[in-house]
């Protein structure tokens, strides 16, 4: 493909043409330790602890879905990010882009589940901003969070970190978000109504850390899907991935849903779900703690770490054949979060 | 004026109906006590040190004015928000919403400014966020910071904590940014060109707060103007503030283009402005201080704070005669920030 001149909705998409502008305009540009590393919150020193720093925009459209809207996405994106790094997530920031003319009764109920849902996840708001644009200069709302937490000394979980021989496992059914999200968006119905899975992980999160101090990375599926999350986490570490297809949970109706509209459950967008790469030894404690809360019933062990095919990831299909799933190259779903 | 049932233009204008929306519908939900507090940025206990953490979207129409571009404008900001609570800016996230279609050249020239000006103020960008929207969803580029710095043992600058007695300061002149980023959004030249202020300030507070530890608050008069903001900090700290009209620094140029285009430059924004309010023996100090720095070369003693007329404004004209300056109200300039 030549290179574009402008910024394409693919640039957006979590996908490979994401992974270029992020790394060639912006890390590249603004190189640190922290932000080289890639990680979904940076690590940082302040004084005597340390702390994880995250942020997301989020423009999801419609604002309204199954399962949640944008001020509950808002705080779970930001929420789980921050978990990723083992953190304890304590403060968030709130900053809106409010269009000319959204009704107070929507924001009303944005406002709703942000305070509903950061009191589930234990996160203080304390800080914001708010921005008015005429009317068709964004599209209803955009909201923004940051989140601060405090990474337990002795924690180190980061997308670098993952090992031969470790342990791949999810902490329940692909797909479910991006599909809940098209559906309300196009206004289809499927025989089984599909609800976004947006949830706030950082109880499960300790929860796995409680029983295992072998976790070596974390990281949430979000844009991209699992296909490119892995992908990420293979470059930043240098390993191989091996997936085995059938492990892999993907709800029924999800399941139809994708074969319906041409979609692979691999690179469709989840909030609410955790990749998990653990030490083998620690795998069957971690799965039993993931399967012990209400957001990891469906976990499973989907895959290993391996020294071959460095930087890849190779699906074992039900059929025992072996094929290397990419990043998602193009835009799949605009604006799923 | 009728309540409205939907957002207005005038929720984001840093006047009355901006502070009525945060009041009622964000902070009035979402209360806490560093929330509730209304500062700049939150103060926050994190383990052993105290935190400051702030956030502010960038939507300012045009993306590149004179003195600046939006970039450099998501630094400023968010580092002098981080210096009104007395704090060195530390790690800054960046978060960008594009519109498909922007061209990497523009996007690649807002990088280059957050870099340099980040180098100026000596922050990191450590985290990051990109997300794009369709063509006509959004407007070329919407920028969010978020950021945190490190309170100083003993450090306590708060809206708050305005006495009677205290003198008021500014550290230079009014309306810069507003008439500028307004001469060219409607293409005006005026005869003397008007440059945006846009300036990271940490420096600066840093050199106050090396003369006195009697700064009592730090506040950037950008939306809404001087006005707004000294009206914010009355009703914070239950005091009234009298303000000598003559004292108020205002270029000629910013003073002629307000008058052909009918402005009051108290309301006007400014970004690289930093009011001071301290204990009036330290004034002398603080006031050397700032003409002593670069970006404090004009400042000017502009007031004082009073015990009567409790959360009012007052100014006192040249002529004598003194009227109660309220908070903006309505939208003057939207998409000035
Ligand atoms: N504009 C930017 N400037 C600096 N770093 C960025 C920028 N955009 C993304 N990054 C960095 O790129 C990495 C990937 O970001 P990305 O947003 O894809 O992760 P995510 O938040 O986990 O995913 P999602 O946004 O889908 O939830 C992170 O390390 C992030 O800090
Ligand atoms: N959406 C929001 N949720 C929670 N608090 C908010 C929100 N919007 C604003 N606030 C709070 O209201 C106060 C004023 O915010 P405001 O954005 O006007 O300040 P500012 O950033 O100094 O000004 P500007 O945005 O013009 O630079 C701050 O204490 C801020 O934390
Ligand atoms: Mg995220
Ligand atoms: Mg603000
Ligand atoms: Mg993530
Ligand atoms: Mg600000
Ligand atoms: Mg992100
Ligand atoms: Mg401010």
């Amino acid at each position: 493909m030549e290179k574009s001149k402008q910024v394409l909705l693919a640039h957006g998409s979590g996908g490979k043409l994401s992974q270029e502008l992020v790394r060639n305009m912006f890390v590249g540009e603004l190189a640190n330790e922290a932000l080289c590393r890639m990680d979904d919150s940076a690590c940082l020193d302040a004084g005597d602890g340390r702390l994880a720093f995250t942020t997301d925009s989020y423009v999801v459209s419609p604002i309204f879905f199954p399962g949640g809207n944008i001020g509950k996405l808002a705080v779970c994106g930001t929420v789980n990010d921050l978990s990723t790094s083992g953190a304890t997530p304590k403060y968030l920031s709130l900053a809106m882009i409010i269009e000319e003319g959204l009704p107070f009764e929507d924001l009303s109920r944005v406002v709703q589940s942000i305070k509903a849902t950061a009191e589930e996840a234990g996160v203080c708001i304390v800080t914001g901003d708010t921005k008015v644009v005429n009317r068709g200069k964004a599209d209803k709302l955009f909201i923004n969070t940051a989140g601060i937490g405090v990474v337990p000394r002795g924690v180190n979980i980061s997308g670098v970190n993952a090992k031969p021989g470790d342990i791949v496992m999810l902490s329940g059914s692909i797909g479910d978000h991006g599909m809940a999200i098209m559906a309300q968006r196009e206004g289809f119905t499927f025989s089984v109504p599909v609800e976004s899975d947006c949830a706030p992980l950082n109880g499960l999160v300790a929860e796995m850390m409680k029983v295992s101090s072998n976790i070596h990375v974390l990281r949430d599926p979000t844009r991209g899907g699992l296909a490119s999350t892995l992908n990420e986490i293979a470059a930043q570490s240098g390993v191989g991935i091996e997936i085995e297809e059938s492990k892999v949970p993907v709800k029924d109706a999800v399941r139809s849903a994708c074969e319906l509209l041409g979609f692979d459950p691999l690179y469709v967008a989840n909030e609410g779900k955790m990749i998990a790469i653990v030490a083998r030894e620690d795998a069957d404690k971690v799965l039993a703690a993931l399967r012990n809360h209400r957001y990891g019933i469906d976990a499973a062990v989907i895959g290993e770490i391996t020294a071959e095919h460095k930087n890849r990831v190779v699906l074992r299909t039900a059929l025992g054949a072996r094929r290397i799933v990419d990043m998602l190259s193009g835009e799949l779903l605009p604006r799923i979060c």
